[in-house]
């Protein structure tokens, strides 16, 4: 996964694979910090000063309103400005553009990219493209056609870390899940990260 | 009223009967102080530090573009962080999901709901489930329906307030109500509160 | 121009007429040093304390994804909060209202109207109205119609001023125009500013 990161750290958030348990449990430590935080003014003023220098957009060609709000709110709780996409063409007046294109001139005014859209691969493809331009912008994987959404998985295993904590945690327990898993593409990404713990079994249950 | 009320102030803002005189000119009181202060820049400022660690959801499934600017500019002035939700689902992939599933679901990450919805009592009935979970959060109505319009009323209460302040006040006075009044929920709001008051006498002027 | 300006200082940007060769280059001058503040967090944080006791309205009934993103990011760089309203219409329930009455009630929750519209001199009809009211607010042409585009103008020839700054300036060169120029407000606009340089010559290339 060497090509998503840069001097020793994620450059792009694209798929589960990149987290490893290490890099997992540190990010649980962080969020039990800033869950505490949250529950006092001082504490929420500081989580706002920590970005607020930082711009955030939000590129969501494939609706959600949900996904939106978690990312949106996330951003204004570390202090981010923001701005929304959701039709991916620059300008109603000239026809003819790519998508690619699109992507490349709005990167200009933000430095981050939280990125959602129905196809798939794009979001990999446009971390490609605008790692070879001068200005690369990390993009932040929101749901990738079918293959991948990332941020849900580790919200997922979040979820998991907190309910086991005082049961022996996410190791030596046997896991269902349960639904529509053939589209499931959260389900896809938990279980790469759940599959790095030891002595994990999983079952899956889904409409044949 | 005592169920949109908790410790002796309201928990939600849901029919202008929540409003008496003395709440109203409280109100008024405070609405006259911010008018002062919104006119220099360091009132500007305090104002803004007020509820900068709060984050409003301005849930608009009736659109108003007039109402929702309103909201919108009043939450920014005492800085808090907005999101919008104007599409009820909670997401594009998954169907059968009840409107009151996604209005639970958007409620966790916000501290306050401004909710503005085509069908009667919708409103009332999210403020009661959302009470019965362990995580109540406020909502001021902001248009239900045919029936109420609380905040709008007290607008009008506020400009009677400061158009009589000095010709004796609200009381003893005739007023006339303009236009398509059985679909007025505005005017069915602003008459409960100004019946309130001692002398007054309300005609209606409306298409038979 | 007289009638867009207020005490000797523009109060509307409405055409690139507006802008002189003296005040081009002061522009440029502030935005080679905001480009630089731009880069440092302390910098970032200054110019976000500079307009954050203002408030913007991106009114854009004329979509445009590229033009809203640079005036939304602009406004958020010098800390002004903003409101979008793309639908032209008061309220969805009150039928008969006219586009400018709109605008009107709009403008008074915001500081400055950014505007984007699709019909020829709206935008100076509404700098017009405003104008004669009790509460003028200045209006910014994002685009109006087939006739102008200002503030578009305005980037290219800063985008010109910087590709000649080591090589002699804009004067004394020849441009040359390509693409669809009979629909390219953006052009136009830039003409009358190129055309106030010294020995400029202008070729225009264009199907017929």
């Amino acid at each position: 996964m060497q090509h998503y990161e840069k001097d020793g750290r994620l450059q792009h958030v694209m798929l589960s694979h990149q987290f490893s348990i290490k890099l997992m449990e540190e990010l649980f430590d962080i969020a039990d910090h800033v869950k505490g935080m949250t529950r006092k003014p001082n504490g929420i003023e500081f989580l706002k000063s920590l970005l607020s220098h930082k711009k955030a957009m939000l590129y969501f060609t494939q609706p959600s309103t949900r996904t939106f709000l978690s990312f949106l709110t996330a951003c204004q709780m570390v202090g981010m400005d923001t701005g929304e996409v959701r039709d991916p063409s620059l300008s109603s007046e000239y026809k003819g553009e790519s998508q690619e294109d699109g992507v490349r001139v709005f990167s200009s005014y933000f430095d981050l990219i939280i990125m959602r859209d129905p196809k798939p691969g794009f979001c990999e493809y446009m971390a490609y493209l605008l790692d070879n331009t001068g200005r690369s912008v990390p993009i932040m994987n929101g749901g990738s056609g079918k293959d991948q959404h990332p941020t849900q998985a580790l919200l997922d295993l979040y979820t998991m870390h907190r309910s086991f904590q005082h049961k022996g945690g996410i190791s030596k327990k046997r896991y269902a899940f349960v639904g529509d898993l053939l589209r499931g593409r959260a389900v896809r990404s938990s279980v790469m990260l759940l599959s790095q713990y030891k002595d994990v079994e999983m079952d899956f249950v889904a409409p044949s």
